[in-house]
């Protein structure tokens, strides 16, 4: 048992990291950029809120549990932005060894475990996975929103650059959220000179 | 539905603000102040990853569902840290009040059905409040001796302080992690000179 709760602790305390990796969208409010452990939490309790408007049924506690540990390979990979230029295949390649190193902390049971539940999540096939990742793309368009355009103008992002990116992967998961959202973007970008 | 989606959008935009709460903790590094949005992702996942050690059985999604909600009211309330010293029964009314607004954005059934597993967390009778109370007790403990006692200097704590207002809390929840964490905390305090 010492030696569960020991590894167990380890791999908790490793997850702390987490909260000092920067993503590109800011807080609500655009008082500073937001971390990956908070916006692991936000958009768990964006998940618990809106499981009504998954598109296919769901088992919302797993995907709860697949958003709180989705991120955790950004402790060794950093957080790539949707909108910026990256190698995805050079990511994927950090990423997978992050996992393993990550997951790798935990008692072998829960490694094998949550190993599991994070390769259905980036795989992206299963109902579960498809609402997980809608939701990770619903909350940044909403932070953005609410903070004036947030880190639109930095990145260039254009409208149809939202609808590709987000309103692919939002729609695919849950189609009302992304109709909801898409009436939001429009009017933002009508509203926005310049944008 | 337009009305329900914007309902729940308000709410979790205002629960954005909880990433602006600064906690008595710091992170693992003790590089600054934990906030209550990434600390409730924190507990949220020692939960999932801990939940074997509850004394009791309990539903650890009911847990997980609980952490993600309990703090919310200090949006309106402010952390209150347990070394500190503060008026428990005018913090009460706060954050009754702070219940009420903030619960009360969503729509009327979601509404209840929050402010319900909120007053249940509060409460701390049930078998997974219980357990919930001591994982919401164990994660600062492990952040301040991964930071070298973190701000326990700063608020004087002694290890009897430790064992009445976080051994006993934990050690009903979760007698083997209490087990674990004293002897961490003896180990502490036996090292460090004049704590």
């Amino acid at each position: 048992m010492a030696n569960r709760i020991d590894a167990q602790l380890a791999f908790l305390t490793e997850a702390c990291k987490l909260k000092s990796v920067l993503r590109g969208t800011t807080l609500c409010d655009g008082s500073r950029r937001e971390n990956s452990g908070e916006h692991s939490w936000h958009i768990a309790l964006y998940a618990l809120i809106m499981a009504e408007h998954a598109h296919r049924p769901i088992n919302i506690d797993r995907v709860i549990r697949m958003l709180l540990i989705h991120d955790l390979v950004e402790i060794d990979a950093g957080d790539n932005p949707i909108h910026g230029d990256h190698d995805p295949a050079a990511i994927e390649v950090i990423e997978q060894a992050a996992a393993a190193r990550i997951f790798g902390l935990l008692p072998a049971d829960q490694a094998a475990a949550f190993r599991a539940l994070w390769d259905e999540f980036e795989a992206a096939t299963t109902d579960d996975a498809i609402f997980a990742k809608s939701i990770d793309r619903v909350q940044p368009v909403v932070s953005n929103l609410a903070s004036g355009g947030g880190t639109w103008p930095v990145y260039k992002v254009t409208a149809e650059q939202l609808y590709s990116r987000v309103g692919s992967k939002v729609e695919r998961g849950a189609p009302a959220i992304w109709h909801a959202l898409k009436a939001r973007i429009d009017a933002w970008f009508a509203s926005t000179p310049n944008s």
